[in-house]
């Protein structure tokens, strides 16, 4: 995806491409509500989202953060994975419906109403929430909204429905691409509070490719472990979020490595509109460790650098303070009485050579490189461009020869994450 | 400790009680060196601090950074665990040694000059430095500097003692109890990269007391697991940080019990000193998990509270935004495939209920009164005091009924953290 000069760019290109796979509709709307309304006296906006198949889909299916305080509609979720078939996704953001009391029967209550409008099984609905946690859900409000929202269902709104699943986000993430005679197509929500196993995150991929639930539930779980598994924000898991998947089965099959291939291009490219989209992120921060390791080794060094807050902080003040690069490594591995041929390492950024036989290799001219690799890597607003992919702090982390290479893309600790943070529900 | 209304009236305070034991002395002084100085135009400043006792001790111990990158200096007080006897701690600030072409040898070079200089055994002498990660020693300024800094050795200068060894710390930090016939004395330096198993911290402990080598090893790993080891400021481990004490057998001995107290008591002081000093610390938050449960779960929901970016932001920006403990805990035990009775999990903050019966506990009162609580323990420089124990953001988490209760010990993260450390070099 090329880099536009503006936002509106970037939305009017979108829009020329973005159409749904065969056999789907959507639809957005908004309401008003009071939240502990004597604290908030305007009214708040949460938008609606609505996906649905034309007819129920056999071939669906899902994953789901791993932490323990699961939101409402991610334990409903993973009831739905037990039913026969599938035929809707339904989205709010603002709030995101963890721990509250009657959260559930809320969730299902709208699932009801949903189905009543459409006249699909209540069953067959996803529901998903997004948002301040702790909160409970309008449930009236949001009910009385979603006649209106039925009735909008079409095949135009699609940008739009990338819109209305956002909170923080910068831009609106939507990802497409033809294959065979269909294509996968992909929306994402995320920017705070991201990390590894699904975290603040909802990914909405629908395809018309023929594919069996079987298959379609491997190559999921293939393409998030690739992909929404391995960026980081701030290392927070979130409690709400989901992958979720269906086919249509409107054209013909392809291979299952062509199907798992443009699956994963969708996941990796929505995973770092994500982090690109990391609420105030400065620059994008890529890890790349290749060598002979096991690979939980390899992205555990990987995430380290991305969730050190003094490697985050160095890139952030351009400041080519290297030795937070060995401190964060000499931590993961100390603390996890990991051992490796430590002398066989050698670290570069932006293709500078830093470390190399136990020792920094620093320089005034590497410095001065790497102070200017920093600057024009940052995403400051008059080169940030939407959504834009090539500027990025590259940093290799290569134990001896040959071996594969694992990822973990991040972003750097500003200013504007504290504020966006400290402030959030102000 | 009380509070002090000015940094003047605390070090004033401080030099009236902050008498050595007996059996050692101390002396500081400061060079001025060059780094890299085609960068840096102007020279820096470097601090030398060195503690010697009268006579070699048998007594001592040390515990070290796990981090698996460690300074020379590191390398070497592992080796000198060994040795019979020990004499002496020097220490400088500025740069931290680590990983440099040559480092061991020049710290063992100063080593060499001190021994020289005080007439004592070049390997009875633990060095220690702090600061910069990747630079060089300015090896020669520091050896001619040496002798006149050997000189200097009285018994006066306790309190410019634990002012040399300060980075970015805010202020000096010294504690001292007397027990039995003598004392047990302590000075601290750490900030920021500050979490448990010894990061970026250095600790010297001395005292008079007559105790064996075992037991001092002993209760000084005891006191470090339950102090410094249950402290975090940024998740980060460094790779220089030591904690050393030395005993010089002066006073008549106390029973262990009585050692290990007024230890725990020295070292639990200083770690909170260090909490307060964190870079740009806005909040202390303290955590005590209680209940029936391992102590590293215990410990570990406490960690994930105090370095949870999204807990910290909120805290920083007095938004009780307590969804984002509950995020932080649920992160932690999923992540780690801990089940815990989640039903029987209590959340209080500031006394206040927040969490019961997987509910969140909200209302328009609780949310005023968090506020005010997180306005009230703010560390603002109005009411910062020199040093001040008794304005911090108390979180209890608590599972079930009895049971024991571990505590840990953080900072929030504030706009001053990201300054301090994205210009930490400029």
């Amino acid at each position: 995806m090329e880099t536009y000069q503006s936002k509106a760019a970037y939305i009017n290109d979108l829009k020329q491409r973005a159409e749904l796979p065969e056999g789907f509709q959507c639809a957005v709307s908004s309401i008003k509500f009071h939240p502990l309304e004597k604290i908030y006296a305007k009214p708040l906006n949460m938008n609606l989202m609505l996906i649905k198949a034309d007819e129920a889909v056999s071939s669906f299916g899902a994953v789901f953060t791993k932490n323990k305080f699961p939101g409402a509609p991610v334990i409903i979720g993973r009831k739905r994975l037990e039913e026969k078939t599938m035929q809707a996704v339904f989205v709010n953001n603002k709030i995101s419906n963890v721990c509250t009391e009657g959260g559930e029967a809320a969730a299902l209550a709208i699932c009801q109403e949903i189905g009543k409008a459409c006249q699909i099984q209540p069953e067959s609905i996803f529901p998903a929430s997004t948002g301040v946690i702790g909160w409970k859900l309008p449930i009236q409000d949001m009910i009385k909204a979603i006649p209106q929202l039925a009735k909008k269902l079409g095949r135009n709104e699609t940008v739009e429905a990338a819109e209305a699943i956002m909170t923080t986000d910068a831009f609106p993430k939507l990802r497409s691409i033809d294959v065979g005679e269909g294509k996968i197509w992909g929306i994402a929500k995320g920017a705070g509070m991201i990390e590894p196993n699904m975290a603040t995150m909802l990914v909405f991929l629908l395809t018309d490719l023929t594919i069996s639930r079987e298959n379609i539930r491997f190559a999921l779980k293939e393409a998030a472990d690739l992909s929404f598994n391995r960026i980081s924000i701030d290392s927070d898991q979130s409690t709400s979020d989901s992958v979720i998947i269906m086919s249509s089965q409107k054209k013909p099959s392809i291979p299952p490595e062509a199907f798992q291939e443009a699956l994963n291009k969708v996941c990796i490219d929505l995973a770092e509109d994500i982090v690109r989209n990391g609420e105030g992120t400065g620059h994008v921060i890529q890890v790349d460790v290749k060598g002979q390791m096991e690979e939980s080794i390899a992205l555990g060094i990987g995430k380290a650098l991305v969730n050190s807050p003094l490697v985050k902080t160095a890139i952030y003040g351009k400041d080519p303070n290297v030795g937070r690069i060995i401190m964060a490594i000499g931590d993961f591995l100390g603390s996890n009485n990991i051992e490796l041929p430590l002398d066989k390492l050698r670290i570069y950024m932006g293709g500078v050579l830093l470390f190399e036989e136990n020792q920094f290799q620093l320089s005034v001219d590497n410095e001065e490189k790497l102070y200017q690799y920093m600057l024009d890597t940052a995403l400051t607003p008059e080169n940030f461009g939407f959504p834009e992919h090539n500027k990025k702090v590259e940093i290799e982390v290569i134990l001896g020869e040959g071996g594969p290479c694992r990822r973990v893309i991040g972003s750097d600790l500003t200013y504007e994450y504290i504020k966006e943070n400290a402030e959030y529900r102000t």
